[in-house]
């Protein structure tokens, strides 16, 4: 009957976000000596195909947020279904590991390896190649990029920095690059984090880097993207100075706006198309 | 200290979107014997300048949603926040009132007067000046508009349309403007609102117009926005249709996608400058 | 010199417009018994890349202008240049054959083949092989695509539509698409082409496709891109209604503007990177 | 004829943009000892109104160019035609005077104060006035603006810097401030604009500015719009961090790209309506 079609269509177009394409797991880190937990969106097709192999954006949250930040707050799936839909984006597989909490003094927050939480190890060693089995990732760096939003923007970069064989782009949200020098209060674990963004400095490791590393460098691609309103705006144009001096071919954009789930939602749009064009290259 | 301060940034940064401006408030109605709830968006200052008064913006939500959906879903405050930052808006309020609920069976959906629910006498006889008075809003035609999603687009198109003297401009977003000829089952409240839809076509309505009744729609600002997957497309290109050969200046936009937040999200960003440049003429 | 350096910049980036990276050429048709000009951008790299092969983007003007209008009115080269830095585009040719002229009584006009001008015999038989092989293209259909404006609009869709098994895409701008029934005055060549237009309707021709012809619409992707003013929307909206009910995937967009060089412009900015993506497939 | 009519609606479209809206005028300069030519947009209806007044923007050119560049180069009159239609901007005049030319050694450029050239003198004193007065502008601050690019973009901001009572916005592109410490070579007048932007640096001038000036600079909106690629970008990042340090409201965009008129041809969409919504507060 025509009227239950009519109020059909209207109870499937609201329910069409709600379909079941983010699949949360975990895996048991002996590195950390914790259970981590993780989102993955996986494309239309995934299940049916199941010889194909797909590439793989790891996109990383921010500071006091968890893994389910992209999802919930960030609507990535949302975003990645419309941007499949029109083929601005090929089908790829976008991971979305934890590395935070809300309870900054009590709960580690950070990308990089610290007295006690050895994150950055425990992502190389442990849970990229868990990730990219299970979910038949290609696994080579050219269908491979690192995204993320602020603390994960900072982790992005490094971890594109420091492994510039694993990735073909880096794209950095309103990224958390530099803390100074600043001291740890066991007591506080937020104090581990801040030490390690200082310790790895994104400017400065430009700044000092060889001639080989820019070579290196200059292999992926870089694109970094904040706010007017941003209070780490200075830092990321910091970054970017260093990249041009350093003849490391990058992208900037300033847009409207501060540190906000407005700000990266928009920025995904840029985000995933950029990392899926290399995938095609 | 500065990490403190360090902190406080990222603390602060993550709770901006929660800064109280958006007001839940209610109306009993006698029309409707019934208490119908509605939100209102503040702009910055609305509490200290207390001799202010403000243009107001009156969004419609669609079948199924309720008058929370703007906010929750649709994040209007947050796009509102910054369009507004930016001067692409100036000081308004934004009305969100209640028409619907999600069991379309047994709760009343819908904007026009149906039997058992005068919605439409409600909204101009007692909803309208309520709220124009409790919250200081200028109150003249110049100074107020309508927009609305689905449902919601049929309700802001339909009430320009009969109202002309009532409102500067209408943005209709994925519109339900026509449902045929449907028959009312008593037992299913949902069949009210499509004969209700079906009886307030908004295509015929401007097919029918008469000289006068054109020269009075052409006094307001119309947007058409609707996306190329949406299966209400055909009917929203249709009104177009009409109102171009009735010589009615109106805007249209094919954007991509479907019937989804992620479209009225970003719709938002036009149709709210939209009716500010009105208000400021 | 620091000072002459800084002049230097200013007068170089005035003159970046300015590089040869657009080629005038012509070949002599026996099927039109005349020359026809044509441009091709080539993109940065193609002089030194001797063994490279490039996928073609087949780009036509509209009727009453020539060859050359998609440069001087249309600025492609800056449009290609700035998608090609930024990767929206890979490297790829650009070539925009002439097919007609500003004196519509007097010069041919079209892309069909009209009594006395053969044009799609031309285009698929003598131009398409000599500049594929002359100009290092790929060949075959994933790397090949057509798009166009108004009259080159419609030669866009009514070649993608006739030879289905030649583009992996097209991309339809402002399309002229149907023009009813209309005699010929040989004294006016535009008669020629109105009737041509009118015998190669494209949503009669979606229409009227037998199952197999609809399967083979559906390799291609379509795209149709139309403002909100132009004097040709009803054609471009009819054929996507069409396309529609026949299941042909195609993306419609109509935005702001009307029959003009700004809004083919901003087309480009979409039109090349649709083509370029299914290149990369 | 229908048939003629269809022809018609082509050659009328291909002629929109030659609408004669912007006239060419001169000013014979005392100050300057020399006609000064001229360019003004009018919007539709400015000559049927003739009681109107109206809102003017003035719209600076860059080095090497002159009076003409915005129009045949940027096409103004194209995007303000379009803005307008949309309702993005209301009526309003755009002014473009003379301040250069191509033969940089012998022909002077620039907006300041020279030995022998004071442009700065000869805008205020003479060539505001007479424009203000010929053209029926509204002549108050709140409807005046200024925008340029490059060392249009400088003085823009000088001109706006140090008369902020009389403009309500500046706007500046891919703005030229500093130039160091030059020398002059009074054989080559580039030498004297180099000089007089060093004098005249817009970030050391915020940075040097008194309480009170700063609190003039406040009253102000102010838009900074740089490309990435920009030789100038570091100079007008420079300014946008003292605007923030001395807490002067600001925008900062970076978008994609150099110093080239497709940038500018894109920020026109953002500072014609920057302008103009100023004007209507």
């Amino acid at each position: 009957m025509k009227k239950t079609l009519f109020i059909a269509c209207f109870l499937l177009a609201s329910v069409v976000g709600m379909q079941a394409r983010v699949v949360t797991d975990s895996i048991n880190s002996k590195v950390l000596g914790a259970t981590v937990k993780f989102n993955v969106w996986l494309p239309w097709g995934f299940e049916q195909n199941t010889d194909a192999t797909y590439p793989v954006l790891y996109l990383l949250h921010g500071f006091t947020d968890t893994y389910s930040a992209w999802v919930e707050k960030g609507r990535v799936d949302e975003i990645a279904d419309e941007l499949l839909g029109t083929g601005e984006i090929s089908p790829m597989l976008i991971v979305m590991p934890n590395a935070g909490g809300p309870d900054t003094r009590n709960v580690w927050n950070g990308y990089f390896d610290m007295d006690g939480w050895a994150y950055e190890t425990f992502f190389f060693t442990e849970f990229l190649p868990f990730v990219e089995s299970k979910y038949r990732i290609v696994g080579d760096r050219q269908h491979r990029a690192v995204s993320g939003l602020s603390m994960g923007g900072g982790g992005s970069t490094v971890y594109a920095q420091r492994h510039p064989d694993m990735f073909s782009s880096c794209y950095a949200m309103s990224a958390w690059l530099d803390s100074g020098n600043e001291g740890i209060d066991p007591a506080n674990k937020a104090t581990y984090v801040m030490k390690a963004v200082g310790d790895h400095a994104a400017a400065a490791f430009v700044r000092n880097a060889s001639d080989e590393q820019k070579a290196q460098l200059r292999t992926l691609r870089w694109f970094i993207d904040i706010g007017d309103d941003d209070f780490l705006l200075d830092q990321d144009l910091e970054l970017y100075k260093e990249m041009r001096r350093a003849r490391i071919p990058c992208e900037l954009r300033v847009r409207n706006g501060g540190h906000t789930w407005e700000y990266w939602h928009v920025a995904l749009r840029t985000s995933l198309p950029f990392a899926s064009r290399e995938f095609n290259k």
